[in-house]
């Protein structure tokens, strides 16, 4: 979590003169997000996060993810909105990036999570799904099924520096998940990434869903899957029904489950974890010891992995 | 900058209980501070500043720092005012550190003053000297002209490897200043690093002072020098007698020049640009290259020194 690219108030001045902001009152860059820079901005019309984005966000993505955000807020999901400069963009270029102003969102992360907060997230999960069915913007899921393959031979040789076996346990898995993906679920808008650090509340309430850099078109469930993964397993490793259940429950207030993504779910599962497994793997193995950033441990995952394949059905989620 | 000390949204939860601020809203690290981690807060209170003290700032200085904030906001001085728990303690321990939560303060810091800022500064920093009279706490300067010597030595061996001459430049110009140090200036409770990142703006108005965690008993004139050379300098390292004049002129508004000091002041702005020379000479010997935080360049406050040692009088600063 770090400021990339240092911006000055004076260089912000001359970026806000395309924008109806009015006078700018704090500008503080902030600790947040391993792929942008993040400065906390108040002007007299309000308080915003203006983002610069760094290289891991494709320039030509943007325009689907702003969009979308627009899109959600205007569909009444709390994320950040854009705000448009003047001539009608929703992004500029700042000290050599591509940056965007959105709207500031109250509201904190959770560290540890309750199941309440988890069924609390399921319900967010499913209005934002249901708020994406009439988004006409599309973008590949970039980190989907096939693009597991190529991540696993880049980490082949350095696989089992990081843990005994995890290259064998990779190699096998991605091979079940190849023969047997699900193809005809229903598809939409998935958030990809909804971690509770993206998760904002209030008096334990959501106030907002944020992060939607790698959002795209994918498998509902599949989301739901990413989203089991990120909450429902404790510090120790161990998974914990009673949140799972409260987090598929909530969904389901909002958005009920086909048989087939329910009897789908523990694959889905898998293949979430082997997501996460494969870039955090990535990430350690390529690490600059240098770097602001330091890279999550990937062997999490692996367990989690492990956890989802003693699963039969998706009763074990609490479904 | 950089949040050193990681704190979860559930414990700041507990460590507030300790205090009457209300339900937390937003809870975000700031890139700010090279010695403390810093998190922006806001309750339903209002917003503020939670610092953890890292291995820089001494535990034994914090009554004297955070007393000297809140005699100073008592007195009128828009500075950070610490808020006190229920049991009246002005700091707690949150994850091993030393924490305080501060108010927070609307406000900009400037990379580019122009000389109507320097005029501000200097009205600022007189009225800090002012209200400090009345303060009874008190704290050498630690790193005032006796530490020069040691933190030369320990500089000696490396200094001529980031420039030409360091070595025989610093050792000269302690020789001298040890000799002709003026001991019986007017003293007070000086702020010892007012440089632009720790002056706030709104609308070109001084909103706040910020960062008294070098702050101390010394010459009050020494102050004025370091604010001259942290103010004063174009990025071409060429001194800008407008701004010297205007802050200067700034100063005298509010609190006169005893001649005394005006006869001073090239040997005190010598003083002050070898003690940033010294500990960013030290601080980049001693780098570490996987640090979260990059020394600042020594050679700059070489440069300053070199001018100053050229001035025979303070008409030279625009007295």
């Amino acid at each position: 979590m770090a400021v990339y690219t240092d911006v000055s108030f004076e260089e912000l001045e001359v970026f806000l003169t395309a924008y109806d902001l009015g006078e700018p009152h704090v500008f503080k860059g902030i600790a947040e997000g391993v792929s942008n820079s993040n400065y906390y901005l108040q002007t007299e019309k309000g308080a915003y996060i203006l983002t610069l984005y760094e290289m891991r966000v494709e320039a030509a993505d943007l325009p689907f993810y702003l969009g979308l955000m627009e899109h959600l807020a205007g569909a009444g999901i709390r994320c950040p909105t854009p705000v448009r400069a003047r001539n009608g963009e929703v992004t500029g270029l700042l000290n050599g990036r591509h940056a965007a102003i959105l709207t500031f969102l109250d509201g904190v992360s959770l560290r540890r999570p309750t199941a309440e907060h988890c069924q609390q997230a399921g319900l967010a999960l499913a209005g934002l799904h249901k708020a994406g069915q009439s988004f006409t913007g599309t973008r590949k899921n970039a980190l989907g099924l096939v693009s597991w393959r190529k991540l696993a031979d880049d980490c082949a040789a350095g696989a089992d520096s990081v843990a005994d076996g995890m290259r064998a346990l990779i190699d096998e898995e991605l091979a079940a998940l190849e023969a047997a993906w699900p193809a005809a679920l229903p598809q939409g808008i998935i958030h990809a990434d909804l971690f509770p650090d993206n998760v904002l509340f209030v008096n334990d309430r959501v106030s907002g869903i944020i992060d939607f850099y790698f959002a795209c078109n994918d498998a509902l469930a599949y989301d739901l899957a990413v989203t089991l993964n990120a909450w429902c397993f404790e510090p120790d490793g161990a998974f914990n029904v009673t949140k799972a259940r409260a987090l598929t429950a909530g969904y389901q207030q909002k958005l009920a489950l086909s048989s087939d993504e329910k009897a789908a779910l523990p694959l889905l599962c898998r293949g979430a974890a082997i997501r996460f497994l494969l870039t955090r793997l990535y990430d350690w193995i390529n690490r600059n010891p240098a770097a602001l950033v330091r890279p999550k441990d990937p062997r999490e995952f692996a367990r989690r992995l492990r956890f989802h394949r003693t699963i039969k059905n998706a009763e074990a989620y609490g479904l």
